[in-house]
């Protein structure tokens, strides 16, 4: 993957091993550390990266964050918090922008002090995440994978068809004609009143978003209810 | 806030605190705790939920699912795995269909075991959050992060415009002519290339998103040169 995950100073090692975890979750595993005051090798690191230990052993530690950024054409700074010196981006919009070029990087702060102005100089833009005015600091592993999911999002294989067995229009036509039949047949429906109120059971077919294989069982249903009253009336 | 947050048994003190931090960040205060395996007022969830101790104190514990979604009119649990047996909607399709209603609740599984089928049943629907295939197990708090994220984003007061201090086209006409004017004064543009050099510098002008105070300070280097230039020349 193109992006790099870039943390500056980063204090704690609990920090550390959440955002390997998120990253492996996201299939990134481009981690680098600039200057961190705790090892990616630390056993509390590495317990809560859980099935992401990898990306904390691949894990890149550089001086500066300009070494971070060797190679990147584009790199960006995030924060969450809202200062009005800043013009910032919204996350979807920045990481659109970012991955037009091979290398990318987003850029976290430390814990305590987020990012100098000297290292958000060295970024092209500042993504802020939405955050409430209240309340606005996030921890720092939340921030990666808030804008680790947004990555995600922008990738062509998270859009996938929402639901591959809908019923077909004809499908669906074929239930409302035979669930009228079957209310004339129970009485339920009179020929006098029987489109407007079958407008209505269409309204509710339509919405329900029903699966061929759904369609077939409600028609199922219908066809017993008219096994039954034959029965009945036999 | 309309939105509820529902854990479901949930064992880690520090993931409570993690969830209440980052609900607080997000402007979320409605915490639902399904007949949890630690307590909200655990000294560990305190410390990690830092500023958003005060939505810890106001969980409301409930015993059951079903009385965690009283009052609701829409409920989709959440999550990270990829199970083919069950049709899923994306983060942001899924929240922006529950905040049509006035009392809507997102439900996330226990840490080790999701949610059962029957806890499943109570929902609507399932937010399946993108994950790899590899690993797709996100953290419980990363999750609920994620969804409130997703959440902010699509509340009115998140989309701001992007700038607000962005130059007039006619600023930045004027600017074009007062560098065609200074380039062709120190003989780096003819008469004759003129307008075609002049397409390139139009173009990185128009790409750079100038503030009306950025082409001011651009004009005032323009003028300093020619300034200069009719020093060197007395």
């Amino acid at each position: 993957m193109a992006l790099r995950i870039v943390l500056v100073e980063t204090k704690g090692a609990l920090n550390l091993g959440s955002v390997a975890r998120v990253m492996k979750n996201m299939g990134l595993d481009r981690l680098y550390l600039v200057a961190p005051h705790c090892s990616p090798r630390d056993r509390a690191a590495l317990k809560m990266a859980v099935h992401g230990a990898d990306v904390l052993a691949k894990a890149q530690i550089v001086p500066t964050l300009t070494a971070a950024l060797t190679g990147c054409q584009r790199a960006m700074a995030t924060c969450g918090r809202i200062d009005s010196s800043l013009t910032t981006t919204r996350p979807d919009r920045g990481l659109a922008w970012l991955q037009e070029v091979p290398e990318f990087a987003l850029v976290f702060g430390a814990e305590d002090r987020g990012l100098s102005n000297e290292e958000l100089q060295c970024c092209q833009g500042v993504i802020e995440i939405p955050t409430d005015p209240g309340y606005p600091s996030l921890n720092l592993a939340q921030a990666v994978a808030i804008c680790c999911y947004q990555w995600r999002m922008l990738q062509p294989e998270t859009i996938k068809p929402r639901s591959i067995d809908r019923a077909t229009i004809e499908s669906l036509e074929g239930l409302f004609a035979h669930l009228e039949t079957v209310l004339l047949d129970i009485g339920y429906l009179y020929p006098h009143t029987a489109l407007a109120r079958m407008q209505k059971f269409r309204k509710i077919g339509h919405r329900s978003d029903l699966s061929q294989a759904e369609v077939a069982m409600l028609r199922g249903v219908l066809s017993q209810v008219q096994w039954a009253i034959r029965k009945t009336y036999e």
